[in-house]
């Protein structure tokens, strides 16, 4: 294949839409997440993100990144005010509602009967879950630290509970995230399913990395 | 599936290997990149990292998260003596040795030459590129920003230029990154190939969202 190299002058050439395209597709494969709050008004809200990072096993910490003036505006409006949020795994069967929820939906309306999703509750954790996701993370923000250079933010939050179905739990805590259906994104709209290649034994220096069985 | 409730008491009663693998899982699908350094004494240097993240495209920014004390440490060094890195796509037929890349070489070690991976290099930019990756991603570090909560890093480049093969590139931006092989990581060890399900267009209200034609 022929390789093309784009330098700053090309990027900044591109017409708007184009380079958000291409620069989201940039990075490969993304987590695929609905964002679930409520507002202290008892609206709920969902929004479609794929940028949530792996912070920390212990403290078992997660982050997402926003932008202040989006589509993503009530979910940290309502993290904010109420402190509490969840992140809900995205399956193949949730698609196209899922996309959907990342349209410009009003204050007032909730993305759960818009787009088709029904809520659940953890306890008296005030923030939903999304009972058609195998996977729900309960979090508490810990903080928002500004990126300065565009005005996003990277959300961080503590894990409060996890919901999984023990069935796909390894016995060394891996879990077999594809066996759930749950999707991964490319760019700003394409979806994928995949299928496991390997796990690989932890990387020693003169030992050759050995295929893990597992689920 | 009958599903499990993990508290905090949970997480915080397994035992450490066991919570890495578990909380690592969670985040969904996760990027598979090879960070490419070269310190000024010369040495190059390769670490596989799954936490890069979409940061915005104008300015296009892009970030991943280091810890201070880790395989990693050769990586941030010279980032930060050099201002310059690359982010190199792993494919599948770069697997084991891309995992491999996250042994413990000692500093004076390259794991270009002990992984079986080649240097290429753009122009006079400092940083090599992997010359095994179809989609290479030059970047001048802008800012590291200290997360207090458990001393990890939030690292932000911006673009320098980007390798891609043309073929890939839709007319609309979007990199079909699926057709290059890239791969995604599942927890700390799991790699995944993947087939593209939809693309979809740009969600609006009172409108379902229809399949894209796409490369």
């Amino acid at each position: 294949m022929s390789t093309t190299l784009f330098r700053q002058a090309d990027l900044a050439a591109m017409p708007s839409r184009h380079r958000a395209h291409f620069v989201n597709s940039l990075s490969g494969f993304k987590s695929a997440n609905l964002l679930a709050t409520k507002s202290t008004a008892g609206v709920t809200n969902l929004a479609m993100i794929s940028s949530v990072v792996h912070l920390g096993a212990d403290p078992a910490l997660m982050g997402y990144i926003t932008r202040p003036k989006t589509v993503a505006r009530d979910s940290i409006d309502n993290i904010e005010t109420t402190g509490v949020y969840t992140f809900n795994h995205v399956h193949s069967l949730m698609l196209p509602a899922a996309h959907q929820a990342a349209a410009k939906f009003a204050s007032d309306q909730s993305e759960f009967s818009e787009c088709g999703f029904n809520e659940g509750y953890v306890d008296d954790f005030f923030a939903p879950y999304v009972q058609e996701s195998a996977l729900s993370i309960g979090l508490a923000l810990v903080e928002t630290v500004p990126i300065r250079h565009n005005g996003t933010q990277l959300v961080i939050g503590k894990i409060e509970w996890v919901k999984v179905p023990q069935t796909v739990i390894n016995d060394d805590g891996y879990i077999a995230i594809e066996k759930l259906d749950s999707i991964a994104v490319s760019g700003l709209d394409g979806y994928h399913q995949s299928q496991r290649i390997a796990r690989f034994s932890y990387p020693e220096i003169g030992c050759a990395p050995k295929q893990l069985h597992s689920l």
